[in-house]
């Protein structure tokens, strides 16, 4: 059997992500799509519209076999470790290859800038280095070195969200010496940060959310497939709304009232004098969005104060951060198709890295801080639905879906 | 002049404690009357019902001169260091007595007992040793231990919650060698505890409590002056409701979900496996009620773990509770009458302890605590209503009220 990995949030799952799915498994001529998807926290320093399980839920009935999770070390961070930790994961789930969507879509011109830049290799990290140095954030340093180191050698535009990500696949993949194959498809017309709604049946997740949390007339149905639709209210019946920041920025606020400045230093990634930026701040901020505002410097991008944020609402330390390795120690499962089910039978015995489907019968320290992410994401729930989220988190099985008659077992 | 002090709550001003303000003034023939009034979390673990603000409103409207903050290191303690707090600021404030409500109402029996068990001190400490080695909770070892060694060669009964804590005041000005004169009145009917409203005009502030969460329909006129039913209604209407701890139970399971075990450890109250049984518990309870139902046992009474809860809510811990001296090293100045800051003024200079007006002019690590406590108090208001909250509280002086008009400046 052939398996073909991807890399997601489904923040929520929509058209754009249906369409990967679909190509993805037509181009590595896979029998079964696995997904690694970030958990409640993500990778811009959000919290998911929606729980893990039931994106995981979008996942299977969108075509997905396999939903694993991206563990908090990896999901919350920048693209080099995210990378790492998810590609890890592919590969120790024996994938033939893994697809992800970009600007460019032509894999040679990712491994051409991944070789180009290794050759120059010092040039860049001391070209980084000098624009750190100017003031800029690290996303843009890092977008200054490479057209300056790299000049006008490859093709690859390296300031487009998504060839970003991609580029650090490629890089992961090779760093790790997996036997993974990298491949690419050029994403259909939606732009990673688009806000608006487009004309067409795809939209960016982005706007897909902001329409969600507008006054409630904005119409998504012609952006998601409809199993999403009715996931979503499912979700908003049962547990009383969606998630963003605002949900909970009174927490984030309470959690700072309760931190030494000694304790906020050890916070991960609060840095340079940012404990004294964040008490200064916070208290006279009505929201998080008025919060984030005050925060924002040209060295501070937003997502890296909302990563700071995530890691601070989960009281996430530098110590616990600390040593997390490049790949992956463990995969927890969250659901499977009848298909995805057959595939991890048969690689079961060759793998290496243990699967997790209780998570009372696996202890790692990276594990305690999916837990506690996922307490604190539920922190938000009226109280009787925090309880039985709490159970559900202990002591449900991976889900599993029968794609024939598209229900669960 | 002369000023009686006295040790108050508030929780809320009833006509009680009318009662023991005119009565203490009376007694000790004093032009003012000083109390040190715990803040926002109270002796027995509990927010309290309106902030301090509010509650230093009704205790000036009720005829108190001058109100002082007891700090959070000592307000939330059980009576031992809660008196002894107490009793050196209003030594400090050089007051001529303080006097206490008790179910005895005889202070030559709280220094007759006090004598007692001074002569008997070793005896004393290895009956209480022996009762909490046989699994009793501490007041209960007390109140044994007491019984066994006094005998009935004294005539206090210190199984009443207010004799106890009288005991303590009277043992603090000794211990402290104060010149304060400690003097009791007898509390008028209503029982320390009692639930039911009574017949009378006077009720326990807890059936007051109970009355104003319940349905609504109940109504306490009857028990508090004018101005605190005025005020009560004030503060519903800015701050859009009541604190109990079932209003920071969810804050409580955020806070608890955060730390680690060993961080647990380090709270403050959290002793001998106490951290295991919290985790055991707080994940499946759907209230603070049911909580502290799981928690209970013969060992900790309800009072030790609601103060446990307290500390872990604002996550205090045993290194910032280490070391807490016995005598308070500031005063803090909520609110006070024309007659209040004349007498200020006149005690002053030859004052040794600082007083304090605004938060920002002064610096001590048990300050740290009592603005923690103060962040954390404000944690369940809109965030709106958070921002000035938190406004008043680091820049507004103190309350000044003008009795003759019943108007603040």
């Amino acid at each position: 059997m052939r398996a073909v990995g991807i890399v997601v949030e489904y923040n929520p799952f929509h058209n754009g992500h249906l369409y990967h799915v679909t190509e993805s498994k037509r181009a590595a001529k896979a029998d079964v799509v696995i997904a690694v998807m970030s958990g409640n926290f993500l990778q811009r320093g959000e919290p998911a519209l929606v729980s893990k399980w039931n994106r995981t839920k979008m996942a299977l009935e969108g075509g997905v076999d396999l939903v694993v999770e991206l563990p908090y070390a990896y999901a919350t961070q920048k693209a080099e470790s995210f990378a790492n930790g998810a590609i890890s994961i592919l590969e120790a789930l024996k994938c033939t290859s893994f697809c992800f969507g970009s600007e460019n879509g032509d894999i040679s011109s990712f491994t051409g800038a991944l070789n180009a830049l290794k050759k120059h290799q010092q040039e860049y990290d001391s070209a980084i280095k000098g624009f750190l140095k100017e003031g800029f954030s690290y996303p843009k340093s890092l977008s200054l070195a490479y057209k300056e180191t790299a000049g006008t050698a490859v093709s690859l535009d390296l300031s487009k969200p998504n060839n970003i990500l991609g580029y650090h696949y490629v890089k992961a993949a090779a760093g790790q010496e997996a036997s993974i194959e990298p491949q690419t498809i050029v994403r259909t017309s939606a732009g990673y940060h688009d806000e608006e709604l487009p004309d067409c049946s795809i939209a960016s997740a982005t706007s897909i959310r902001k329409a969600i949390f507008s006054d409630g007339s904005s119409d998504i149905s012609q952006y998601v497939p409809k199993s999403t639709e009715a996931l979503l209210s499912e979700y908003r019946e049962e547990f009383r709304g969606y998630h963003n920041w605002e949900s909970y920025f009174h927490l984030l606020k309470y959690m700072v009232s309760t931190l030494s400045q000694e304790e906020l230093r050890q916070i991960y990634e609060v840095e340079e004098g940012l404990e004294n930026r964040i008490n200064q701040t916070i208290y006279s901020a009505e929201n998080f969005h008025e919060w984030m505002n005050k925060m924002k410097t040209k060295r501070y991008t937003w997502t890296r104060l909302q990563r700071l944020s995530t890691h601070l609402l989960t009281k996430t330390t530098k110590q616990q951060m600390k040593n997390i390795p490049e790949k992956a120690p463990y995969i927890r499962l969250l659901g499977m198709s009848k298909e995805g089910q057959a595939y991890l039978s048969a690689i079961k015995k060759s793998m290496t890295v243990p699967v997790i489907s209780k998570l009372s019968a696996f202890q790692h320290p990276m594990l305690e801080l999916d837990k506690k992410a996922g307490n604190v994401y539920a922190s938000i729930f009226p109280e009787d639905v925090r309880v039985s989220m709490h159970h559900q988190e202990y002591s449900t099985p991976p889900l599993r879906y029968n794609r024939v008659s598209s229900t669960y077992e």
